[in-house]
């Protein structure tokens, strides 16, 4: 065969990324290969940097370069709104939507009784904590409309009140833009129940 | 912002690449900090190791890690079949068939007059003098079937009639496994003129 170790090493390690299958890594590592010094070395340097720099904050979960991360530390956001989250890919829509000016909190995933995820193993205590500490005023909980993120949700809403901490929700209804005729019976069926 | 720059970096230099866009760069960097060590750093090394070890191969472009490439130097190998590919990634497609016994030759590209591509941009000149040396009998052509492809095909079968070596081009028709109603005209004609 022709394909070399190297090549065919990294075409085997960049075809496991998400969105990227054998096809398209191939297609990626020729391309890199064409010019290597400018398209693969930076990539490697970076690559190296973001796994050397790059750790979840202590306080909220988020992935920054230090920790307290620069939400946490940023002291022109409001420290008694706090959003939770499953994963730091929703703190990062949540930040490019600019929709919320507080912090934040990630779970780490949802409960989810077929995947064996049980409280002790997402960052439930640590909220709770946080809240018991004070200074929290409300707690917003934008967790997945699945029903995973629904038994979350209700778990999490059960072990905050009795700190007495306001405990909201996201709106749930048809997205801006949304056609209704493709959107599925349950967001229709919410949408007409939460008309306003 | 919450996105520090080695992670921006990273994603930046991710959704480069083809097949990425930013939306996937991000997922990919996400799924690649939930464990750094074991998935950011190998492929760190694979992008390093690659970029240095491969190169050209100097008789016929193959993309390897020494030269001549493992192919050329593969005893194996009928050594007076040629095929002429437009591309590395055509070359690999090949192999991966097991269609081809013989040895390759690279062009580098198609001639092309609106993207300003000539003869002498292309490994055309060092195909010549390959069978000028002697030791080859048949040049199979397997350039695109496109309007560039087929000039190319045209240019080098009448610089290599001189030289008194078999030159033949691959079949065009339907393929495997290909239903006729849903293949272009020009492949239906060209697969109804070859019939046989």
């Amino acid at each position: 065969m022709k394909n070399s170790d190297p090549i065919e090493d990294l075409i085997a390690l960049l075809s496991r990324l998400p969105g990227l299958g054998r096809r398209s890594a191939r297609r990626a590592v020729l391309r890199m290969l064409s010019d290597p010094s400018r398209q693969m070395l930076p990539l490697a340097d970076a690559l190296r940097a973001a796994a050397e720099a790059v750790r979840p904050c202590e306080v909220c979960g988020n992935l920054d370069t230090f920790s307290p991360c620069r939400i946490c530390s940023d002291s022109s956001r409001e420290r008694g709104l706090v959003c939770v989250v499953e994963g730091v890919a929703d703190l990062w829509a949540l930040e490019r939507a600019q929709a919320h000016r507080g912090l934040y909190h990630v779970l780490g995933g949802t409960l989810s009784a077929l995947g064996g995820v049980g409280p002790e193993d997402l960052s439930i205590q640590p909220l709770l904590a946080r809240v018991a500490e004070g200074g929290v005023e409300e707690v917003i909980l934008a967790l997945p409309a699945t029903v995973d993120g629904a038994t979350t949700t209700h778990y999490v809403m059960d072990r905050l009140a009795p700190l007495g901490v306001t405990v909201t929700r996201l709106a749930q209804g048809v997205p801006i833009g949304g056609a209704l005729d493709v959107l599925d019976d349950g967001t229709l069926a919410a949408a007409l129940r939460a008309r306003r």
